[in-house]
This record gives structure tokens, C-alpha cells and sequence, in this order.
């Protein structure tokens, strides 16, 4: 009898926390942080909003586990083919596409406004997401500068951030659009600079 | 007569315009851009609104006229001492001490917020201030490189964004500490990847 229930309750569990990440993700694009409820998300979901309290305290702790139930899927992966600029570019460049699409993007712009608003907000936001991004790229020019690729003295978690902080700031403050050319561009110029020389 | 009124109605109007830009960047770091208001912005100028609105159509015009009127006396005028790693340095140092002073960077958020979740607004945040700041580095890296002290083929455009970017990401999302240490760190890395070679 346990062994019978307690798939088919997980099974169900597993459905409605689905539910609830893609409601909570889909809301927050369409309405902004400030107004996002847990009232709309579990209306959303079709749950009732007990249940979304019994597993989470706050809309912003819902918000965070969704963004990284799906970035969980491509974490710590960064491929490494021995050719980093090739890897990075790859990388990048699927990430044009990302944030590009309107439907991507637009629930990480609401958090990421929130965040930079919010300072308390921004730890969560920094320590779940943000920070793990720098690092996954840190660890890739780690891996470059291990195989002589990079320079033996080069500052690979700054090196992760001229490569990064570019992209961002021209998606987030629409400074500049973000192309395969631009991202090809940055890559040659951030790593040209990181090369061993002589 | 006209003589001397002139002045006196030309010194008037000056001492409200500077009081209605104090109160306009004071007020938006208080409660951010959301909550800003003309009638607030009248009230602790000590001007009636009619004053305001006589001279912008909108809160965000006030602004982004206040942000300019300070920017606007040392725009253009980034140092050349012959010296691009010197100079980037002695800026962005200035640059760290003015974000890390609360009553300066406030504002600054709540219209950076602003933006970065506006998209109309965003243009003309761009326009007239993030891109004038991105020029002004843009115009140094090429007298750099026309002086020889960059290679020949640096794309200086985006030169400036992988010194202005990482900064500005610090910054905004909390991802890092402003430190001396990081801008002069960020200087030499950038610097390096650009130098001539051979």
C-alpha cells in the first residue's frame, strides 16, 4: 500500500511543483515583481495557495528555485572541446538566442530589476544565480589557462566577468544589441588579451 | 528696467532649476522612480508644480535633466596625460569613490531601475546618459591607439564596454565589491588584450 501511494504523491507533487515554476515564471514577465502575488501564481497553477506556503516562505524563494529548476539542467556543463574560444562563443552565442526571445527573457528581467531594487533580494539573487553563472565560465578559463591556453598569470574570475558583464549590461540597460558578431567579437578581444605571449 | 530685471528673473529661474533638480534626485533615491512625483518634486523644491511643468512634460525629463546638468561639467573631458592606463585608472578610482557614496548612487539605481524594466524610458536613458558615458571612454581608448599605445586594430567601442561593463554590473546587481584593487586589476587586463604586440 506505501509503495503504491507514495509514487503516484510523488508523481503528483512533482506535477504541481511544474506548475507552479511556470506559472510563477510566466506571471512574474507578464505583470513585474512588485505585483507578482502567491495568490496569482497558485490561481495560475491551479493549486491551492497552501501549497505552495507548505513548501515555500515567500513569492521570491518560488521565483528562485524556478529559475534554477531550469538552469540546474546546463550548470557546471560548459563544454570543453580544448578550444576555448570555439566553446565560448558556442555557449554565447545560444545565449543570444535566449535572451532574445521574448518569452525567455522577459521573467529574468523581472527578477534582475527587483534584485538591483532590492538589496536584500539581490543576495538571494547573486548567491543562486548570478554567482554560479561567473563561476561556470571562471572554471572554463580555469581549464584554458591549465592547458596553456591562457596565460599562467591570468585573473580567470575577472577574465569571466569582461566576458559576461558586456552581454548583461547590454541586455539589461538595452545599450547595445546582443548578435553573434558581438558575442565572436568579445570573446576574440577578452581572450587575445589572456593568450601566453611570445 | 529690462536690464535689470532680466537678471534678477534669470537668477530666479536658476536657483529653482537647480532647487528643482536637488529635490528630484534627493526624492527618486528616497522612494524610487515609481513613487516619484512632480507635485513631490514641487513641494520640497519649495516651487509650485506649474513652475515644473512649465519647463518639462514629465517626471522622467526632470530627471534625466538633472542627472545631466551634474554630468554635463566633467563630460568630455576624460584626462589625457599621454598615459591610457594611468588615466583609466585615476577616473574609475573617482568613479568607485562617487558609487560607493549613498546620496550619489541612489538616484542612479532608481533610474537605472527604471529603465531596465522601461523600455521608452530606456531609450532616452541611453541616449542621454549611458552612451555619452560609454563615448567619452570609447574617445580615449582611439587617442590611445592613434597614439600608438593600442594596436592598430582595436575596436575601441567595445574596449570601453569590457572597462565600463564589469563596473557597472558590480555595481547594479551586487555581484562584487568597488574597490581601487578591482578598476585597476580591470584596467591592466582590459589594457593588456589591447597592447601592440611584437
Amino acid at each position: 500500500m506505501a509503495n503504491k501511494t507514495a509514487p503516484d504523491s510523488s508523481r503528483r507533487s512533482e506535477r504541481s511543483r511544474r506548475a507552479i515554476f511556470d506559472a510563477a515564471l510566466a506571471l512574474v514577465g507578464e505583470v513585474g515583481y512588485d505585483k507578482l502575488t502567491i495568490e496569482g501564481i497558485a490561481s495560475r497553477a491551479g493549486v491551492g495557495k497552501q501549497t505552495i506556503y507548505r513548501w515555500w516562505p515567500s513569492k521570491a524563494a518560488v521565483l528562485l528555485d524556478a529559475f534554477t529548476a531550469d538552469a540546474d539542467t546546463y550548470r557546471g556543463a560548459l563544454p570543453d572541446t580544448g578550444d576555448v574560444a570555439a566553446d565560448l562563443k558556442a555557449v554565447l552565442r545560444a545565449t543570444v538566442d535566449e535572451f532574445n526571445d521574448p518569452a525567455f527573457q522577459a521573467p529574468y528581467r523581472a527578477l534582475a530589476v527587483a534584485g538591483a531594487s532590492d538589496e536584500e533580494l539581490s543576495r538571494t539573487f547573486v548567491a543562486r544565480l548570478l554567482e554560479p553563472g561567473i563561476d561556470v565560465y571562471t572554471d572554463r578559463l580555469r581549464v584554458a589557462r591549465e592547458a596553456g591556453e591562457l596565460a599562467a598569470g591570468t585573473d580567470v574570475r575577472l577574465g569571466a566577468e569582461m566576458l559576461l558583464s558586456p552581454f548583461s549590461q547590454r541586455w539589461l540597460m538595452r545599450t547595445g544589441e546582443l548578435t553573434y558578431a558581438f558575442v565572436d567579437a568579445l570573446v576574440d578581444q577578452v581572450l587575445h588579451g589572456l593568450r601566453p605571449r611570445g
